[in-house]
């Protein structure tokens, strides 16, 4: 029996006429696998990852469960489509009651942007408008401890700093917990997962920097706001002005 | 009195018919302005730089000093050429007698390579042929100590965790130190440089991840040569095999 995910975090929505992923009750994500050299790009890399000998285990579980490629009924009805067979990340996650939140996080969004998508995500208020009242209450039972989300990125970066097997362009992180552990000041069962990964290629020997940079950024902003959560800084308005100002000293005007 | 430089680390090696930079007795380094985009944008980086108040102090000595341009006859006798005047990173440390070693990193090396040359560069016995046997005796007075390349390096990453003024595209990091300190074990004068800022563009409130994690990459690469600077690891060998591994699934032969 599948539906249409009620929380969607990789891909485009199914919606009329468009093709989208599908779930099952048995913790299953099927994503339609794109008609172009994204597909097999995206399938050839988690060919590879599963049975990849020399990625460590603690690495491979931040990774989709891959259960291999199915043939499916496409969600906008046009026949027979090729189906990516996932691991639903967000089943075991779901509460009815309060949500489960999650974050997705791509390497292009303005460092003013994160900062503040990182505060909201940790917060109870993350509903107001004013970014100084939030009041990141989850920060450390999210972000903090030994099983948190930094505990989890500084193991990935270890990983990133070594490995030279794949480039992952355009590849997101994903951030996820239960609101309702949270709520009562316990381990939140916080998770790290990389996905969407169509443009991934060989590393060849390189280090990806690209990504670990992204990945020390992440680390870096996470760490500022679990260290002082009640601290909102005015960074991002003097990136602002550093900005215009290199701006105007170039001729540009915008 | 200007002349071809003998140690040159930046830019085309000034040669017959070929324009390249020269150097004069004060310490400043002539280096020719390209005619296309690659040059009004180094010489519009470098004015950004050096009129930019927010910038730290701590962090411009990481950038050659400018100090404007200068139309002077070319190297190959073409006639009158722009030229930047900047700081001669190499004057202030040549020593006649043993030389001043140098290494100019990018990011496209392989880590097999990068790993090699940052053992060569510490060594003493830096002309053999058998990577497992180089000394690295100079890797606790270079790499280390509060003056030392990884402290430098640690700064400047710290920075680039945060700025978004920048995005150094196909900029290099330089390594010097003064060989003959090195010998008699005293600090050894290790400074880390950024050159070549032809790509460089504006940041635009996005953290330059290309950047920082190749300053991670090249921060854990010094680490482990600090750490354990007799130890040459077989990582490199075992990226290989990675590699095979990953082209044979997507069927490629090379």
């Amino acid at each position: 029996m599948l539906k249409k995910p009620l929380h969607q975090v990789a891909g485009h929505q199914a919606s009329e006429g468009q093709l989208g992923p599908l779930i099952d009750d048995s913790g299953h994500f099927y994503k339609p696998l794109q008609s172009d050299e994204r597909g097999s790009n995206e399938l050839a890399f988690y060919t590879s990852l599963s049975s990849n000998t020399r990625i460590p285990d603690h690495i491979c579980r931040f990774f989709p469960v891959f259960y291999g490629t199915q043939l499916l009924e496409a969600s906008d009805g046009s026949g027979l489509h090729p189906h990516l067979v996932l691991q639903d990340l967000v089943s075991g996650h779901l509460n009815p009651d309060s949500g489960s939140p999650e974050k997705k996080l791509i390497q292009k969004f303005s460092a003013k942007d994160v900062r503040l998508a990182l505060r909201k995500f940790v917060s109870s208020n993350a509903a107001i408008d004013s970014a100084s009242d939030l009041d990141c209450s989850f920060a450390s039972v999210v972000y903090g401890g030994s099983n948190g989300i930094l505990a989890q990125l500084l193991e990935l970066k270890a990983w990133f700093e070594d490995q030279t097997i794949f480039h992952f362009y355009s590849c997101s992180v994903l951030l996820l917990y239960e609101k309702e552990l949270a709520l009562k000041g316990r381990s939140s069962g916080a998770e790290v997962k990389l996905i969407d990964f169509a443009h991934v290629v060989e590393g060849r020997g390189i280090i990806d920097h690209n990504f670990l940079g992204g990945l020390c950024s992440l680390i870096k902003f996470i760490s500022e706001i679990h260290t002082t959560p009640g601290e909102y800084t005015n960074k991002a308005c003097l990136q602002e002005a550093e900005k215009n100002q290199f701006c105007s000293e170039n001729g540009i005007n915008e």
